[in-house]
């Protein structure tokens, strides 16, 4: 069934261990509270071989992966996750929750690997088109914030091997493009406690989900 | 040690079965021969890590891989394969012989799933720049020559089990390729008898070897 509106794209963004995995929890809820039909996803990912291609871009090997690689790589993986999941879900007018996505490929691959912005955004329209989030949450806190709270999770993948000096420069590229692009973003202070941070992203979403919820009831 | 001169890079291409590999042999012995220093690598692949990128691409699943991905993922296992391998060793002086190259992808992902030769042109260019094989052997045979001849070989790969019309729209594009680049390419006829395929190899490369052989001995 399709439903009379379109869906909205929703992504969450944020250096390692801010609380993205914590906080799409909250924004399921959310939407089941308000009985939007969603997915929810997240990247590198969402579908099975686009699980695959997140395994070889984080498992560790003694082979360097060159920064160009690991770039398509993450969009291989992009462009089967638009067409398998995200534009079919869309296209029905269901919203979509995705726990990263292209805003991530410019902070990691971009401010953290060194990419260039202008090498990103000619895949990134070759994969999206003009597809671009409605609304992207950035849990924005210092990079040591995160890492503490992530804390010691077992095995360090490829991206948490990285130092602090790397994430730093992911966290400035982020907060780049929020100037960039400051009506699709809304930054999270996610430093504080949990409450406040579900306090912000609830009014950062009320507005769509009234919106969506008149249109559905027209 | 670098050589006193820049290796030659040689890409063997052609349809299923039409003797690329039984010719790569060949044509590694007609440089042991000569003395020439070289490597032996195939696409997609060459690397631990682009091999496993190849495995990705070739595994049967139930899951569609999309036109895109699939391109996508060819040219990341290529830019593995060109940092770790190729740029390397022509650097050092040395040849680099490669079964199937990016003429390969025009021809499969371009002729064969129908993706645009501008789209495939813009990647190669990210990719490789201005690096192109120095000469290129395009076994040439009808589609039904390689299919019988390459047999029974146990399980079909994700390749392996298109259909005829597919590999003819592959063939095309190979001829289509060697019309817009007739100095690069060596078309040689493949459905000949294995002692005229294997003259005509050398034929092509003698006076490349006879070149090199002659700048390293200035
Ligand atoms: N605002 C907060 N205050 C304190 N602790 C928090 C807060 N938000 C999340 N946490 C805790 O921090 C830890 C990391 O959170 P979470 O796994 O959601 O982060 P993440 O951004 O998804 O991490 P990763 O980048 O590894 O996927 C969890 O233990 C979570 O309970
Ligand atoms: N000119 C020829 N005449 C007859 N048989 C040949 C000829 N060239 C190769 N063959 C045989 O055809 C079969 C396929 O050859 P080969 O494996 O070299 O092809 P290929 O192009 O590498 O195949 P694939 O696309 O599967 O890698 C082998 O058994 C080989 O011995
Ligand atoms: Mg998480
Ligand atoms: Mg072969």
């Amino acid at each position: 069934m399709t439903l009379p509106t379109k869906g909205r794209f929703i992504t969450v963004e944020g250096t390692e261990g801010v609380g993205k995995s914590t906080n799409i929890d909250f924004i399921r809820e959310l939407l089941n509270s308000a009985n939007i039909p969603h997915i929810v996803s997240r990247e590198p990912g969402g579908t099975p071989l686009a699980e695959e291609i997140r395994n070889v871009l984080v498992v560790p090997r003694e082979e360097k992966m060159c920064e160009l690689s690991e770039l398509l790589l993450v969009f291989a993986a992009r462009a089967q996750h638009l067409d398998q999941l995200i534009r079919p879900a869309l296209a029905r007018g269901e919203w979509v929750l995705c726990d990263r996505f292209t805003d991530a490929t410019f902070a990691y691959q971009g401010g953290g690997r060194g990419l260039s912005a202008e090498l990103i955004a000619s895949l990134q329209t070759m994969v999206q088109g003009d597809l671009r989030p409605d609304c992207t949450l950035l849990l924005d806190a210092p990079v040591d914030v995160g890492m503490s709270r992530a804390g010691a999770r077992g095995a360090l993948d490829r991206f948490e091997r990285e130092k602090l000096a790397f994430f730093e420069k992911v966290r400035a590229a982020y907060l780049a493009q929020v100037a960039a692009e400051p009506t699709r973003f809304k930054v999270v202070n996610a430093s504080a406690d949990l409450g406040s941070v579900q306090s912000e992203i609830a009014a950062a979403l009320a507005a769509q989900i009234a919106a969506y919820q008149a249109a559905m009831h027209v």
